[in-house]
């Protein structure tokens, strides 16, 4: 069995490596950190090298002083293990520790998963990597002392959406129930990972909720975000996270398209459906791509003839 | 034991009534339909009264056709139960269903339960009475369909906020473990109950982050709906809920105000904190009421003097 053999690869290292991938998300941050406190509870000497600073939100994570940001420094490590990453190209630049060392363990749930290291655990099934980590902790009978748990509880909250995603199991309440008996602070963490936004976030999604379109008997709904609305509010990028789903989650719609200006006459066009519109062969009309429910795609020209171009497209299969 | 009595009178019923509070959520009618459910399938004639029509959000339930807004209608009932109501006043006019039937339970989790009936099962400690009524079922070795489970799911997901409120525990999540287990389709349901906005809402919710004032070193926030923006957006009381939480999401805020119009000169006042600062104190200040995170009031003058008013009671607490 492929968990006996990690073990054992765990048991024979002194020093261990572990890499999750990069932009690293709730799942890549709380299981990485999550391994490295168990594995520090058996006298191992552990290093989570990530390839940014730790995002503002998971900040408050216990453990985090075992994280460091990869600036080319490499050390001598007997084992490494890549955690939730589908191939190498998502190590960054921390492929280099990858290369340096010859022992290397691959976790993941993606179905992509190129399985590009010497032993792979690829659990598809999975709904976070953090239930994979959780069960190898087990395996290797370390107690799941609070920290470990909240770092675990943080991985399959996200990755689930907060229990909300189909991917969502069984399993994975059983395996939360017991992070909570483990002394999980649920609503303080439930808080600061779901709930906190920017102010300047919540501005412009006020200003984009002031854009919505709504056509197609209720079915089709725009929301864009324009250069200067980015400039009023101070926001960037990541503060684009999600206004796609405001106009996805009105009563009634089938698809929702957030159409967001990059430069004079560039757009980002996010696609998302609610039941049975396959939004990804839209996307890939345009040269983009996705999942059938969540697709995006770039276009170049003038907003308002996008819109009228997509909507014709929508129209027919809606 | 009081699960024992409530059993056997269950066995020795043949005709069930019963009755959620009035305006019921997804707690009481999740609960009060699996509860139907599994009594039918006992071969129990039961029926579940309401005082108002299903709302939009829980019509989906499976097992609505056992549900009847409450008419005057009395049958003669051998046994009535009575669930997630805290005292006889949250019956509504049901009171007279109460009032006809002899043997009465009352099961429930609220810790204010003035245990008005015969038998009175009140565990404060569940996160919903969606907990409690699952351990019913089973206790009465009655099988945990998909229909029952979902209305179980329902309950618990709701009276938690999606596992998110510090009254959800490790038992809550073994609960829905089992309850996902008997075919609950969780990413469908938690679209329809957490997700789906009415447009009208959205576009209110839309013009009250427009009003957002952020003072006192972005600690407090004050968010605003005028009569204007009612009309304008067409939306109504309902569509206010949830708006104060826009503000005290903010990163940074403690206390989060919101000032609602309801007439030239009269305001509703909700109030919420994050942390440490009781915000029940203020409201009582103004003859209102609540919790040290959740409270509010109502005051008559001018809207800007309001909030002056306000900010000076809640500056010296900050």
């Amino acid at each position: 069995m492929i968990e006996k053999e990690i073990v054992k690869s765990i048991e024979n290292a002194e020093r261990i490596a572990i890499l999750p991938h990069v932009f690293a998300d709730g799942d890549a941050l709380g299981s990485s950190i999550a391994l490295a406190l168990a594995l520090r509870k058996i006298g191992k000497q552990v290093k989570v090298y990530i390839e940014e600073e730790i995002p503002h939100t998971f900040e408050f994570l216990p453990g985090r002083e075992y994280v460091e940001v990869y600036r080319g420094q490499i050390e001598d490590y007997d084992l490494v293990l890549i955690l939730d990453t589908g191939d190498l190209e998502r190590l960054g630049k921390r492929v280099e520790i990858f290369n340096s060392i010859k022992h290397t363990v691959n976790i993941d749930h993606h179905t992509t998963n190129t399985e590009f290291a010497s032993v792979n655990l690829v659990n598809t099934k999975a709904a976070a990597v953090g239930e994979l980590i959780y069960q190898l902790i087990k395996s290797m009978e370390i107690s799941l002392d609070q920290d470990i748990s909240t770092c675990l509880y943080v991985a399959v909250a996200t990755d689930t959406g907060g229990f909300r995603y189909s991917n969502t199991t069984a399993l994975t309440h059983q395996i939360t129930a017991d992070l909570i008996n483990n002394g999980v602070d649920v609503s303080k963490i439930s808080q600061i990972v779901f709930e906190t936004v920017p102010y300047k976030k919540v501005k412009l999604m006020g200003l984009a909720i002031d854009t919505i379109e709504i056509s197609e008997n209720g079915k089709l709904a725009f929301i864009s975000v324009t250069e200067e609305m980015m400039k009023k509010t101070d926001a960037s990028e990541e503060d684009c996270d999600g206004l796609v789903n405001i106009a996805r989650n009105i009563e009634g719609v089938e698809v929702a398209v957030l159409v967001r200006q990059r430069s004079k006459d560039e757009f980002k066009i996010n696609f998302r459906s609610q039941n049975y519109v396959d939004v990804s062969a839209i996307a890939r009309k345009y040269s983009g791509g996705g999942h059938m429910k969540a697709a995006g795609c770039t276009l170049k020209g003038n907003m308002e003839e996008i819109k009228q171009m997509l909507k014709k497209d929508i129209k027919e299969v809606l």
